[in-house]
């Protein structure tokens, strides 16, 4: 007998019932692109590795599925380098492609490479797997859905309101109370400029982060232990201790970073964004966060992030502004804003807080019991009626003991059960039965119908 | 500067037009699915070799893109193996994983892994792209969608009743004329019982498919030529001259097939499918054809395949009825049907015939130019009611030209525009563009609404 199948490590199979919810919720995000103009692109799965070395860091290298190359892959590489044994350095010779990582990076590439077909400003979407050879752990998976929104080619502001708009607006279709944390890469400059400590702004977030945790005097020492000198922690007490209202928040910043023409510019862009993103009347509650510090070496402007407010659970969804989308490549200027919405956590969520609505899982809705040849061409006209009228039905296909054919209609959670025997033939009728209630009545085809699609 | 990027040969980037034709073919074939109770699996892209070696013959094997281990790949691999530059042993070495070749193998791993919480018959559909190590060349690539459903764990013929009735329904919705071809193996086995050449059965339908075009004559020489003795080929002219009506065939084939078991089950089975489907009133034409041998060595009863009778194109969709899919996995008996719709041709043939409707792409509804800040601040409440009410809707993210605005319209294909400036902020209006038409209006916000759902 052959070894019994298993799956590589860090991947997975999805079940239908896993699939329908997955797909109810790719939808309903596809749904709010759509309604906010963004288009669908999709790109290969493979792309040269050439495309894709080098911008994810020495790490995200080590990090890509790479393809042996078709054929004899050993062709150009010498005898000398084969018993070198140099895994990362021959790695280029035996594979030119790879998996792809992220969707940025073909995304960056399509739009160089469709550059004089796209109407700009561009707003693409895209939900697609990407693949990282990371060591496999609970919700860290090799291959996963990536879910992302950006529009390239404008500086407009308007973009980043819209993306609030839209998170606001996924995430209130999905019943999830949410809190969207809005920062800006500028602010964070001039808080660096103000105090003369560019290189330690991670370290003074993460430090702020913890205020409500250990405590002002905490925060204070943790700063001095990373080499702060006390005169910029001076300088930096009304940031730490920055709270209330967004505006308040505002307020207190422009007169703290008054000489920075930086984060000036940031307090300016985050006002906008909040009194315009307010004004329209999001349902989410938008907050000003300084803390918040993902891809501070990609993002150049505002910075997004979404945390579930009643699960514990990493951020939901995040993103922002940078300036140079597709420099790597050779076009500079090409500006943008995106938003990406992390799709297994999401799936937890709803999970969790049983949220997944009935109709999201596009099951069965009506099952003909088959008590044989004669039922079921009794049967069959009956389904072919019910199907054009757009209920999902089915015959089971087998005369298989009643309790089979009731325990699959169980398992496929399949609301009602039609059932055929002499009797119901004999007077053009069908035994109806609810599957919840259990209630059981003699319908005509039409009536059936009729129950079935209320 | 950076060189210009590419994407591996044999790939393709999806730009939005495309992709929004994609989704309307696999929405609308989802859609049948679902109506005929099939649910929607996923698998890894990414299998182990061990699933997929062997299961494709060497020439498979060979195609299969195969994923290079991560870390140390030359770790168990001795000097002596490494100069052998042996590329097809040492790959099993190199890599452990590779990409999915087709839906099918995996489908069988699923089935084998996921047995216990499989209720059987399983109706499964899958939609996810295959990679092939192919050489590249017009229509054929190396990633590549299937749209697969499979009903596994009945033997009943109303499984074959329903994929006829899903392949009408499919291309009834996309409004493409087809051809349904039936035959069936065991009929082909039985002609080979009945002439004693069970080795000759594809020489035998090749020929035979060639009557129309060469003639009878040419036919017998053909089939003289392949080494088929004047005996056989005597006894198959009846069956090389096969025409009239479905129910003629199967008259004459009973007659002829009269002394191989086999062959009459095929038949009957051919009969039993032809007699139902017709009852039951599917729209397309299904015909019994002898000359279809499409997967001769995996399926076991019912072929099918499907033409377009519009466009000059191979077989847009087909599939057959086997016996043992898993049993390569050690679980035996698993026996099913299934067809595979071919979304590159159908996509083609929609494109050819012009089939897509216009609602099909999705696209923005209504764009409001962007004149300023002032002008945009009036606009954002109206463009966020409008969005409410279920409108796909942008605006303009920049105060640019408005030839550039009205470009980005164009380009989008956007039906409507809205146009604002200091006249109709006065008046509490907007200015309705009909991009079709050329026609204007001043209009409410409530007015503009009622035009674009209109």
């Amino acid at each position: 007998m052959a070894a019994k199948p298993g799956i590589p490590k860090g991947t997975r199979d999805f079940s239908p019932v896993e699939m329908a919810k997955r797909n109810y919720i790719f939808n309903t995000i596809r749904d709010v692109f759509h309604l906010f103009g963004y288009q669908q692109i999709e790109t290969p799965s493979m792309e040269n590795l050439s495309t894709l070395m080098g911008k994810y860091g020495d790490e995200g290298d080590k990090l890509l599925f790479k393809i042996q190359n078709s054929g004899d892959y050993f062709n150009g590489i010498t005898d000398e380098e084969l018993l070198s044994r140099n895994a990362v350095k021959l790695a280029s010779k035996f594979c030119e492609k790879g998996l792809r990582y992220d969707l940025t990076v073909p995304f960056a590439r399509y739009v160089v490479m469709h550059r004089d077909e796209i109407s700009f400003p561009f707003k693409r979407y895209q939900i697609q797997p990407v693949w990282r050879a990371d060591r496999p752990q609970k919700g860290r998976y090799r291959e996963f859905y990536q879910c992302d929104a950006d529009v390239v080619g404008s500086n407009s502001l308007l973009n980043e309101v819209e993306l609030v708009q839209m998170i606001d607006r996924v995430f209130g279709k999905f019943g999830v109370r949410v809190s969207i944390k809005i920062n800006n890469r500028k602010i964070l400059t001039g808080i660096a400029e103000i105090i003369g400590e560019a290189d330690k702004i991670v370290d003074i977030t993460v430090a702020i982060d913890k205020l409500d945790k250990i405590g002002l005097e905490n925060v204070n020492a943790e700063l001095a232990s990373k080499g702060i000198p006390q005169e910029a922690i001076d300088k930096l007490q009304p940031i730490i201790l920055l709270s209330g209202s967004n505006e308040e928040k505002l307020e207190t910043l422009k007169t703290v970073l008054a000489t920075s023409e930086a984060g000036l510019k940031g307090v300016e862009e985050s006002e906008f964004i909040l009194k315009t993103v307010s004004a329209l009347g999001v349902k989410s509650e938008v907050e000003l966060d300084l803390t918040l510090a993902r891809g501070l070496n990609y993002y150049t402007g505002a910075i997004f992030e979404v945390k579930a407010l009643d699960v514990q659970i990493g951020s939901i969804s995040g993103g922002g502004r940078y300036d140079n989308l597709t420099g790597v490549f050779g076009m500079d200027g090409m500006s943008g804003v995106g938003i990406s919405f992390g799709a297994d956590r999401i799936f937890d969520v709803l999970n969790q807080l049983d949220l997944y609505p009935k109709e999201a899982v596009n099951g069965t809705e009506l099952l003909f019991v088959n008590f044989g040849d004669k039922e079921a061409a009794y049967c069959l006209p009956i389904l072919t009626k019910v199907r054009e009228a757009g209920v999902r039905a089915e015959i089971y296909p087998d005369a298989s003991k009643m309790k089979k054919q009731m325990g699959y209609a169980n398992d496929k959670q399949i609301p009602f059960v039609a059932i055929v025997g002499e009797n119901e033939m004999n007077e053009g009728k069908l035994t109806l039965k609810n599957m919840t209630t259990g209630e059981q009545s003699l319908v005509t085809p039409d009536e059936l119908l009729a129950v079935v699609k209320a």
